[in-house]
């Protein structure tokens, strides 16, 4: 078959090499490959620790995708950004603590690893960590990998193995004895089957569920002379607020957590404020780091923060809205969306779960709208 | 004459088109141009705002040039990016109050045009200043340019009139029936005389005393709907810290004010905090502004924070060490720098001093090292 994808961020370039590996023929549609949220994203694979309330149906994905890893990066070059170093969650304050105390208590009973450890064994673990901490728990099985590595590394498989890119946009698409793709400079693409696969932008296609949460990243050096200032990710609370630092192996560091479901697109000065203030109480020396980078990039989000990966129509699927978790849930989303496409795979727990009927929204009816 | 001038920041260049236009021949040779620290400056043109106490000799200079800047400007592009609009400057507590009230009895005593104001007749000027400001100081007569333009139009008019610039790097000056500029890839420079004004670098060709003060500078947009926040240059105390916000035409706003003398030449995470936290007590809406671009750069400073503008051999000048006030000073530092290269002009009090006979210092026996 000949499936035309919309997207090439991760999860496009996921799904495109999944396709390819089970013999079909794939052509990615994207103005800009690997720019938006796989761009900014710092790569946590921490199925343990984005764990909140209330999210039933989004740890079993997470948790599949994170055993999936290994296997997902298995002979491409980004192996080399996967890092299984653990993951110390912070707790600035007394408030902070009692609710990562009770959120642990929470994972264990939901049979996740994790151990409420004290403060100074937290501080043995990383000893840059700041001395005004009130708590912490230790998540092992918590990793991370390089958004920006693992999707290049995807996308020349791709192209290795017969896939294509076509750097444009598409304005439409419509049916005429099968799918067809209106490229932006007027040129039809005509393919089996589309998969949708463009974030946010999706919603000019085929109309779905997803709004824009934005997220600054600020992107440092840490000093030559320290040694690496932390080795774990480290997650926190601070006051209320998440923060993390994610450390790569070329000594670079990477900060965010901000959440703003504002229209400010681009970096905002509170976001990277408040991001430099709690990393600071919760790792003192970011003082010392040099500044490389600040990226903005808005997050699709569903309403439950769940997946959207079905069918819209006989030609036409969809794999978006995969919130803050598209680099973890990749693995998992690339099988599910290759499934979807080709009518394969059964209709299990994960699969139902993904799928578009949960809301009250029906995107049929708009689904070959300009 | 034919003048090799090394280095083509904001004084090289500027003195490129002061020697052209009195009827000589000029070749800057720079790897980039403009990239220095006239791509970071802010470019206030504060001639009382910048007066610190025991810098007698810099107030002559600076109140000099921003009367020149006029007449400077006459007939360039980049006359647009000059404004007239005034300079409020903010005390946070009762302790930036007092010493603003000092600075400015002493610099009414001095004869420069300064009021200290109410809060409330400040907030009248400037309607979005926090509400928790301890003092104001109104100075009508401190301007503002925008550096990067006005350096792309002063260069623009060195090769309309004639002028050269050679992208590469100067790896010696010396002398053999007169001066030779030793290029990197090899090729030599034959000049009558060389202009050293290559701020920090100058060190490598001259020996200078000339330190590095790094200074972090953050670029913002104001959000579209607010109508900009501020049309005041605005500078402010915070705690004894300086803090300046400079609202261009285009709605865009240059943060700045640090200056460190550690060892980071990028851009370093506790400026960059420090400069928002500041600037957000004085302007709280700050925080609703989008980080466009951070800067780093190095102001090259003497000593006493005077230019040194001397002969250091027959046929070698230097102009370097503007410190932060390099764009202010261009057009005297252009003119004085001219008149020494050309063995014109009088020796005033402004040519005396900024030669470099003030220091104990003799750059002779290393002027042509390697």
């Amino acid at each position: 078959m000949h499936i035309g994808i919309v997207g090439a961020g991760l999860i496009g370039v996921a799904t495109a090499r999944e396709l390819s590996r089970r013999g079909h023929r794939v052509i990615l549609v994207d103005p800009e490959p690997l720019s938006g949220a796989t761009h900014a994203a710092a790569g946590m694979l921490a199925p343990v620790a984005e764990v909140t309330y209330d999210q039933d149906d989004l740890y079993p994905l997470m948790a599949t995708s994170a055993r999936m890893y290994p296997d997902f990066l298995a002979g491409i070059e980004a192996d080399a950004a996967y890092r299984t170093t653990e993951t110390l969650v912070i707790a600035a304050d007394a408030a902070d603590r009692e609710f990562l105390a009770t959120l642990a208590e929470f994972q264990r009973r939901m049979d996740m690893e994790c151990e409420v450890i004290t403060t100074r064994a937290a501080r043995a673990l990383e000893p840059n960590l700041g001395t005004a901490i009130a708590g912490a728990v230790r998540i092992p099985g918590d990793h991370q990998v390089d958004p920006r590595r693992l999707g290049s590394a995807l996308l020349a498989q791709v192209l290795q193995s017969g896939g294509e890119v076509r750097r444009t946009r598409v304005k439409a698409i419509e049916e005429e004895n099968g799918p067809i793709l209106r490229l932006a400079e007027g040129e039809d693409l005509r393919v089996d089957h589309v998969l949708v696969a463009n974030g946010l932008n999706a919603a000019e296609l085929v109309d779905l569920p997803i709004r824009a949460v934005h997220g600054d990243v600020i992107r440092m050096m840490m000093p030559a002379h320290r040694d690496h200032l932390i080795t774990s990710t480290v997650r926190a609370m601070v006051q209320g607020r998440p923060v993390y630092l994610v450390p790569r192996a070329d000594g670079s560091l990477v900060l965010g957590a901000t959440s703003r479901e504002d229209d400010l697109t681009g970096v905002s000065a509170e976001g990277v404020f408040q991001l430099l203030r709690d990393a600071h109480r919760i790792l003192p020396s970011v003082w010392e780091c040099e500044i490389t980078e600040l990226t903005a990039r808005a997050r699709p989000a569903s309403g439950d923060d769940v997946p959207i990966i079905d069918r819209v129509a006989d030609h036409i699927s969809v794999a978006a809205g995969f919130s803050r978790h598209g680099i973890l849930l990749a693995p998992i989303g690339a099988q599910l969306a290759a499934d979807v496409v080709l009518g394969e795979g059964g209709n299990g727990p994960l699969a139902q779960s993904v799928r578009l009927g949960r809301f009250n929204h029906s995107p049929l009816e708009h689904s070959t709208r300009k």
